[in-house]
């Protein structure tokens, strides 16, 4: 039969989304798979005993980014499709995890059809996407796409103060491997992700083409001042680093406002020392997550976001430590592969649009080594990196037909 | 010899002063013994011995009040001596420990001078001042003047979340006495105290003769809103509760300088949930502590700060839940015990001055017993709640003989 017709198969993906959704599951729903904790490694384990029985050839980088190769007719570049399996605390069964499932789909599917593409094709789980428990976030496909930069992904410590780093967590659980990070040759990369936000949905829109990915900035500020009794402490002689920091968030929203268009910001972490009820905070930790899709608008928003830390700490006479922990510019996604996407749907009878994407992804690094864009589909309530995240079956399955026949068409060109 | 002529001896209560401080001692100086924990245990046994050496009569009451009892002439209401050895989590040498072991230094002056008082004397030590681990704080003084409340004292729950009770600590510990509390009929209370504040130093003045405490009021405010991607959420579409907390933080401060006289406000504690890079915060808590002499511009600061808790919430389409978790209005101390204090200090050739506490202490409680009164001595630097508290030995002696020639005074009366 022709590629055209080709479909996958709704509950054998459900079944795997299920299954893997039992690891690492939360009272009440959702999962939480931190990278390269128990729960990852159970995760990555599933991962390979699922790519060995569809026959694919299993690879692991040196830094755990995992492979599953399906040969083509020639061994030129490959066509790989994924994502990542890691959750951050409070995550749900479909960000990430649908990227790398949806992967196995279409081998699956291709297997069943008994086709032979043209290029090799494979399934990619990379290594720390969330960044909650490391950073810099996307982290197996920034070392994949700057493999300069490898030895400081390797090297980096825990954010929550513990002495581990990824090179020893990847050693304990066993996902140290031996092959070189970025060695692969890619043709394209597609990545099917849910859109974690509210447009699709409020739109009714089945699939999202997504054309570029808004650019990120993270930034942690360290405030150090003097503890000291909340009583007896007149006002004008504190220190108070927990008023710097909860005044550097208050900040974050009206600044966010004031620049409008595109531009979000969110201070999700704020850490008192010792924080007690009657003792002036001696250290406060707040880290802010800054976004736009227009570059200029984002690095005027955290250029005035410093200039307020460094004003506010004078003015509470405060020391500061600030730590630049993720700087990514937006990313614009392959022109002609976004068109496919909008094709493939349209020939498929689902409604589509261009939209860019809020959250960052894996796809945003692997396009600066090849033509990559990637396929959403809609969130529920627009919720996610929460255990309520959902997506309706019907529109998993809408999603992983559009990356199916965008992935066919790449497969079978050259 | 006349009593005027009776001093404390220094070397014997740095003595005492060192040895306490080596229980729950913190690396760098300071220590940590948050009521009934282990670390208050072992401080309690080594008081307990103390009073046993010198010949106390110890009594411990139903919420762990200790009491070393001299007896004099007549067996009528005692003069009391006291203040509490618990700590905060990052606490100094002094604050509370000095005015028991002050107590014990009197005792052995006066058995080395074979001097029977009139009245009888006692020394206490207070369970849970400092209200860190339970609230609220001045526990067992507040029980101990307010007898009807005692079981809520008894049943309050640990503040960090686990299940244990000041019941059941006080069993765990073995200090759940047989004496009913408020038992003991008084003549009248004193506490020698450190300011905890920078007045007596910057004034350079010897001691303070404290003729009030000010009013104090805790409140918690807890945020409900909904957790999700930091950025694929429109800010109009977020009910961000860490946005709520830190805007509350601000707030408090904006107020109480608008208040302005004596009036304080602090934020020591911020807790957000899940308190992740990129997740809007789903839940976050706050305890605001607001002092203030005027007990009429402290309700007024309170009123304002629980309309702009409603306000915020409702603006960020959030719940939240408040818990009044202390409400002490101002307390004047007794006219004639501060003229003495006064008096004292000056025939022993101290500067004095009287002032208001900015702390909240055991005497403010027993004031509603007796006539009570405070005995203030300068603090290094006003710092305190820290481990860098310091006060001069010079000024311990001070403090330790105007409290002594005081209870002196008390003593001998009818």
């Amino acid at each position: 039969m022709h590629h055209k017709d080709l479909k996958i198969k709704l509950p054998r993906l459900m079944d795997k989304i299920q299954k893997l959704g039992q690891i690492g599951a939360l009272p009440g729903g959702g999962v939480c798979r931190l990278a390269l904790t128990d729960e990852d490694k159970e995760a990555r384990d599933l991962l390979q005993q699922w790519m060995k029985q569809l026959d694919l050839e299993v690879k692991i980088d040196e830094l755990g980014n995992m492979f599953g190769i399906r040969s083509g007719k020639s061994s030129g570049p490959l066509v790989m499709v994924g994502s990542h399996l890691d959750t951050v605390g409070t995550g749900g069964l479909y960000d990430g995890s649908l990227g790398v499932l949806a992967g196995l789909e279409i081998v699956e599917t291709l297997n069943e059809a008994g086709i032979t593409t043209a290029r090799p094709f494979a399934v990619a789980n990379f290594t720390n996407e969330e960044g909650v428990r490391f950073t810099p976030d996307m982290m197996g496909s920034h070392a994949y796409s700057h493999t300069a930069e490898l030895e400081n992904m390797l090297n980096a410590k825990a954010v929550d103060g513990s002495n581990v780093s990824i090179r020893t967590e990847l050693e304990r659980i066993g996902y140290n491997g031996q092959l070189p990070c970025g060695d692969l040759e890619l043709a394209a990369f597609l990545e099917l992700h849910i859109e974690q936000g509210p447009v699709l949905e409020a739109e009714e829109i089945h699939i999202g083409a997504v054309e570029m990915v808004q650019g990120i900035y993270w930034t942690e500020y360290i405030f150090k001042g003097v503890s000291n009794h909340a009583g007896t402490t007149p006002m004008p002689l504190r220190k108070d680093a927990g008023y710097a920091a909860a005044s550097t968030a208050q900040f974050v929203r009206e600044q966010v406002l004031k620049t409008g268009g595109n531009q979000v910001g969110t201070v999700g972490l704020i850490e008192l020392s010792p924080n007690l009820i009657n003792v002036v905070a001696q250290e406060a930790r707040v880290i802010v997550d800054l976004r736009n899709t227009d570059e200029g608008a984002l690095i005027q928003t955290q250029t005035a976001l410093d200039a307020y830390v460094q004003r506010i700490s004078k003015q509470e006479n405060l020391s500061y430590q600030k730590q630049e922990l993720v700087r990514f510019p937006p990313v614009q996604f392959d022109k002609s592969i976004v068109s496919k996407i909008e094709e493939r749907a349209r020939a498929l009878n689902y409604s589509v649009k261009r939209m860019p994407s809020g959250a960052g992804h894996d796809a945003q690094m692997m396009a600066r080594l090849c033509p990559t864009a990637m396929i959403f589909v809609p969130s529920v309530g627009g919720i996610s990196h929460n255990i309520k995240e959902f997506t309706k079956e019907k529109d998993l399955e809408r999603g992983c037909n559009v990356l199916l026949q965008t992935a066919m068409d790449l497969l079978n060109l050259g």
